[in-house]
């Protein structure tokens, strides 16, 4: 039988062993001031046996992994509808292009790309009474707790500098898939990106995509196993911007990064890993965060191919 | 106990009563003379149990299938260097499009579009002895009988129409990721196009990525775990051009399809799939051939995800 | 000697006697509600002689044309520093493309899309004391009178209605070629696209591209022949969206078209021509009015080339 | 009056005291060898007037100026439905891009893009009896002399080295708009790229375009005016490929460049002026070539604009 906090004990000496070149991301202060050599990882099995190391207790800003929580509350809404608003292609382009919406006529690529997800938040503006607070809560039923809060700083910084997702949502707007008015849109999608979470909290979260819809707290069916075989395929495909299949190709687990450094994937039927590491490489993924992932599944062959 | 006979029965039942639209390939002449109403199926697990239905004996032409058969071969000869060559990532485009390698400076995207492949026969006319000998002696053995052959007729056909593939190994080739004449890497790559192959013999083939690199006849070890994960990985985010996400999202399986209608595709460590039926969708891919793989795991809930 | 009256009530019948296809633009409902079937010409030489025919003195938006008037602006205010925030080639996409925005980091193709009229408009912002006053200023010395005003109606329908510009603004913004809020920029930029004009007035004001450099009104040197020079080049490669080479190749007059159906353009040296018609063909520029030049430029053989 | 003879010495000498950057092409090696300090210009006027200065009689390799001589000997042959097989708009992207053909599926930009040339090649093809020869002849009817000659070495090379020609050619076929043997194309293409001219001689040739149709050796009408008005419109607007706009910026006048250095334009009615230099700026035109242009245009006020 495996030693799992031999092996995870193991990863961490190997990542922080090595130089891994990349820098943490800076375009709001709150994310700038982070320290660079953090590492954190949290492995959780559908038994609910557990190991973690490094940093795996330390909050950080979830960023870009709420758009697979959005994306399932999206689906608990309309189910399928959802796929007349976004398309379910990998992007081959960076995560914040518009070239391709351009081209695709406002149809985002994927729900995981910047303009797929602004359009999924349109979709939660619609549908919820009060979208923030609907939005938490979901995050604290997944969680059985309240302890997940949004990050204020964060929250302001990204509203005062997002010019970009301000030109993404004007630009779906002009082609009609935005229904809400852009600024309340971003409000509400710059609020669901900025969550913080710890490793261990986020892999728990994750059980949901592992357990096949089953919410881990009380076994509630969240969403249906081919909802959640959906998502799973689409963060497989779509999770990590334009380097997804290196991911797939190296790593071989569904996921999802952001840019506050981290990482979270299922095996589905065994388990989930959340990995959090503020440096990141050029396609904006985390550095270390992806090379741990990438010995965790070498070395115990654990991988869905 | 799953009765897969009646399953498959059901599924052909069901394909066959829907009016699918869609159309052969008409591209070269062998191709457009096909009956678009023919259908099969071949199920193998890796204990040796085997259900098939329909057309599953009839040969059809592989196309790009093949293109994981000289994929695994470019890798047995020189192992991760292939991916100096080739990149590893979605490419969002239609199979045979000349944007991305210029953007991309003449390195194709994945080994799965045409591009792609075409360097992958420029490695292999560079290490084999005789490549056209040696390609179809690795069927052969992977097959454990030389029944597997190349057809003349779409050769020739091939040679004669494919501006657009003579296109795209030139312009590779002023990037200089071409080492040899392109007239020879094409002919070569052409071939390797025109085997004909039943669903019985491409799901026996297949068994390569289900059973983690093992050859089915006589269980050799053709690769290693690692690069079959590799492999797979790369079908499921590459193996169907721009409807790959679809695939995934509907499927859940890795697999390659191929313009003579035929689709393999593998769960790792438990079975092997081909189908068969020649009306293609517009994307390229076997109409049919994706409705009865999604029945296929919708129903038995065997899928990766 | 020719007869210029004739000249113009010959091409009136021509264009009037034909079924020319195209929509008036309908973005804003100002604009959706004109006249199809409007058309107007006036031709004014260096020396003063004035030829005018149909619709001549009815007024309608300028849209568009406006780029060359906050251009000129620009260059007055800042001269060759304009070059060093848009660029001086055809974009060889529709008006309002992000496409090459995104590929070319911000810098506008030219000062006649979309893109590059709003940093012109940005920079007017920067050094203006009254942005708008002075602009309409600017409208009054070259017309000599203060009749020229702005629309209201449409200055209002363009603001509620831009997504796209609103769009666009941000995106250069998070680029940083935009140094003012981008509302600010854009509420400047739909004023200035908002005033009402007549082919009179507008042949009049373009007296300073004929007359390298001069106010008709005075004779005063408002810009440098040489800066007129660049301008011209600038309307002959990308006055006309990407119909700019069609245009060349059948008026081969510089000019500048806007979506309220007029066009303006002259021959340096010897007159300036502006003609109205509301009908737009699919690229976006006056179907009569290109037809009325093509033919005033054939039968005269005065242009450019 | 003008001094000329002064004036092109004075730029002579002041385009030899910059140390202009930029490189001799260097794909072939008969233009690699070339010395790139040469400098050279012919001036001549409709009435015969003709001044020069530096290697003015040096031959050299006109490459891409035999687009405009291959161009207009379609129009002799087919007239305007030459504008059936290219289109008439600047490409805005470099001169071997192959992405727009693919997104105008098959139609060039137009006729001085590699792409568009090749196309005009296989119209000749088409047309002509005896195409190389014919060519050659239309050359000397130009020149009023035998004395213009293709280079085989240049030939040869380009030939050897062509492969993203190849790859345009078989692009455009896999089209249809190209209708011979794409290798019989390419060898009629490179052979007209490969004439050696001197400045003067390309000037006395470049008068046809200064003087609406008309062969200057004998008066010998060519070309309408009209079909002469619509090359000059091309020449300004797609000229210098990636660089067009930038050209008639600076310098104002219709024209064509060629990789061998040279530069041929013409102020229509009036004259027209070959320059040489072999360095070669980032867009592939030669440096001085075009600061002399810019020169002598600003400092005699002699554009178009």
């Amino acid at each position: 039988m495996e030693d799992y906090n031999r092996i995870l004990d193991d990863i961490l000496h190997t990542v922080n062993s090595v130089d891994t070149p990349g820098n943490v991301a800076s375009y709001i202060p709150e994310l700038a001031k982070i320290d660079p050599f953090k590492f954190g990882v949290s492995l959780q099995f559908v038994n609910g046996e557990t190991y973690n190391a490094g940093d795996y207790d330390e909050r950080f800003s979830i960023q870009s992994i709420s758009k697979v929580f959005t994306l399932s509350m999206a689906i608990q809404c309309i189910g399928d509808k959802v796929w007349d608003r976004v398309d379910v292609e990998p992007s081959g382009d960076p995560f914040n292009s518009l070239v391709q919406l351009e081209h695709e006529e406002g149809i985002p690529r994927n729900p995981f790309i910047n303009s797929g997800a602004i359009v999924i938040c349109d979709i939660l503006l619609s549908e919820l009474e009060n979208p923030k607070d609907d939005y938490l809560q979901f995050m604290h039923d997944l969680q059985g707790s309240d302890k997940i809060q949004y990050n204020e700083e964060v929250f302001k910084s990204e509203k005062s500098m997002g010019y970009r997702n301000v030109a993404m949502a004007n630009f779906i707007k002009s082609f009609k898939n935005i229904h809400n008015k852009p600024e309340d849109v971003l409000d509400f999608y710059f609020y669901t990106c900025s969550l913080d979470m710890s490793c261990v909290e986020l892999a728990w979260c994750f059980q949901l995509f592992a357990q096949h819809g089953k919410c881990a707290p009380d076994g509630t069916l969240f969403l249906e196993p081919n909802q959640i075989k959906r998502i799973n395929a689409l963060m497989l495909t779509c999770g990590f911007y334009d380097e997804s299949g290196e991911f797939a190709f190296r790593v071989g687990l569904p996921g999802k990064s952001g840019v506050g450094g981290g990482i979270a994937a299922v095996l589905p039927g065994e388990f989930s890993i959340a990995v959090w590491s503020p440096k990141l490489n050029e396609k904006g993924n985390s550095a270390k965060g992806m090379h741990a992932l990438e010995l965790f599944t070498t070395h115990t062959e654990k991988s869905i191919f």
